[in-house]
């Protein structure tokens, strides 16, 4: 075991501070990774506040941080994909049973004995629970290190590693492409790399927001039109009108106002993860055959075809970078949406702390 | 105009009575339908007593029935799918626009327009609105007239044109067969033709009820296994085993409990329309990209395909013949699910009417 610092929950009520965890010693499959940047994800937040005690309970101390970029200090014996001085990222996920039909389709997030998450999952090497990236380092199993293109900015590719897979693993599922018009939902840290990544595969893209001062951002990012989603007149211009929308606000809304703008057989899939369940009218689904779906981060597989595809097209996530002291103030701005597009944490802040 | 004897309400409150309507003169493309056999289905008590008053308010007088088989009586010049003493059968739509995608498709229930259904749509014809199979004859137009298998009971045929296809649609579209679990909720009119035609399509079918009185049928009509709905332990035993779910149910109840039940990638899809929006768990989808979805009765094209279908492997509706003159007293009965599995009126009682 070997104890390094990390910044850290020891309650629901207690701001992250300075703390020392323990790593595992390494095994023959494992890769040592030194972070040196952490993306800041809403989950963070609902994670170290447990406001997901219903069905996600935390166990404290908590250590948030799952969109890591770092360069590998060491290397188990039988790891093939890196060596020393390699980058690497890790995301949501450092492990899973391989053995299901999800695993074996390299789809580990649908696990059917759910995957290790990087943090607050049960831990079976150390018997704790594990302990996510807002740390010196962190040691892997090499199959859930990914490998970084180098030609990227590498605090604006952490985010990839839980917003960017998120939102590239359904367009990619549902095919969207050149000829389909695609609407995204919100612009937040996951829907701005939805219209990156949308615009990127050659749909005609529309961003839905409640917010007019988004606008400018979201042409830029490649949106085609905006269209605010308070304003009935707006909405109703395109009804029946989309192939897939991809929808990425976690606040309550109302999602049969989108269902109603969907193409006969068109999906609408959720990113987003309202708290309260959803309002669905079954006549909104019934006629016009429409879908609404969901879909989780994406697989060890996929999240790696991801980063070459931004390395190839050089897409990175926007983002703001802080010091590790200021996560707290972070997490604040964050409730208030109050972020273009994602805070990502300079790990070297950590040796200050 | 041709004055014919039909059964209809006059108002909301009003039970069903003989009343006298009009049939417009035939038009050259139109085949004159001395109707037979007229199933009763749950749309024709929520229209008569408009019940959907907030989406579809009911004109009156309101001649309900859309389950309708008869013999041809007369073809306009312009007909060549007819000819007098044919037996034709009509359901839910009577015309569309012809020109959308849905309907070049020959998907006219899902016209941008809205095709016009068999009864309380506005009738381009007449300037009125239309009315349906609780009458002596139907006029309509060939596209929209369908041939009737010459080996099958007429009576349980007249279920078909509905309960038949809405079920058969959304099987064949998310293509069951063999190799797949299949499960369907509820024994109803729409349940029972779902389970029929679900183990037709070769697929293993597990039939979801809250009554265990219906499990010696629902084995009987090709289901390999009952699900009391009820149990959370029955429930549990199938997490995460279901290919696709088909929801008969128009009452209220806790589609969550499905969704779990679904495979990755599984769908539950929709037929039976409950009133209040459903409560969606956006959990339960994106855990293992889920997708409920819904559908509506089938296209022109796809219900002649099911009724050859039926033809060939000699499916019907399980039925109860009824008189016109039991009609009120039928949806006394249909509210409280007391039919197995669909009325149907034998329209020669009109005569006595």
């Amino acid at each position: 075991m070997n104890s390094i610092k990390a910044f850290g929950a020891s309650a629901e009520t207690s701001p992250l501070a300075a703390t020392t965890i323990e790593r595992r010693a390494d095994t023959d499959r494992d890769v040592r990774i030194d972070i040196l940047f952490c993306g800041v994800c809403h989950s963070d937040l609902h994670q170290a506040r447990n406001e997901w005690r219903d069905f996600m309970p935390t166990q404290y101390p908590c250590v948030p941080g799952h969109e890591i970029v770092g360069r590998v200090s060491s290397v188990g014996s039988a790891v093939t994909k890196f060596k020393k001085g390699d980058l690497a990222a890790v995301g949501c996920m450092v492990d899973s049973c391989g053995e299901c039909a999800a695993c074996k389709a390299n789809e580990e997030m649908y696990c059917v004995k759910q995957a290790t998450f990087t943090y607050n999952s049960p831990d079976p090497h150390t018997g704790g629970h594990t302990l996510g990236g807002y740390s010196e380092a962190i040691v892997v199993d090499e199959k859930f290190a990914l490998k970084v293109p180098k030609n990227l900015d590498l605090a604006g590719v952490a985010p990839l590693l839980c917003a960017g897979i998120t939102t590239y693993s359904p367009l990619r599922n549902w095919k969207v492409g050149p000829g389909q018009k695609v609407g995204i939902v919100g612009l937040g840290g996951l829907g701005h790399m939805a219209v990156k990544f949308a615009k990127a595969f050659g749909a005609e893209v529309v961003l839905f927001t409640t917010s007019p001062n988004k606008t400018e951002d979201a042409l830029r990012l490649g949106a085609s039109q905006v269209v605010l989603s308070k304003d009935p007149e707006q909405m109703a211009a395109h009804t029946g009108t989309f192939d897939f929308i991809l929808d990425a606000v976690s606040a309550d809304h109302d999602v049969n106002a989108y269902i109603n703008l969907l193409k006969k057989d068109g999906t609408m899939c959720l990113v987003g993860a309202p708290e309260k369940p959803l309002a669905v009218a079954s006549f909104a689904l019934i006629f016009g055959r429409k879908r609404l779906s969901g879909s989780a981060i994406g697989g060890t597989e996929e999240t790696q075809e991801m980063l070459d595809f931004c390395g190839k097209h050089g897409i990175t996530s926007d983002i703001e970078i802080i010091p590790i002291q200021k996560i707290n103030e972070a997490y604040d701005r964050l409730v208030k949406s109050d972020v273009k597009y994602r805070f990502v944490i300079d790990m070297a802040s950590l040796a200050a702390a």
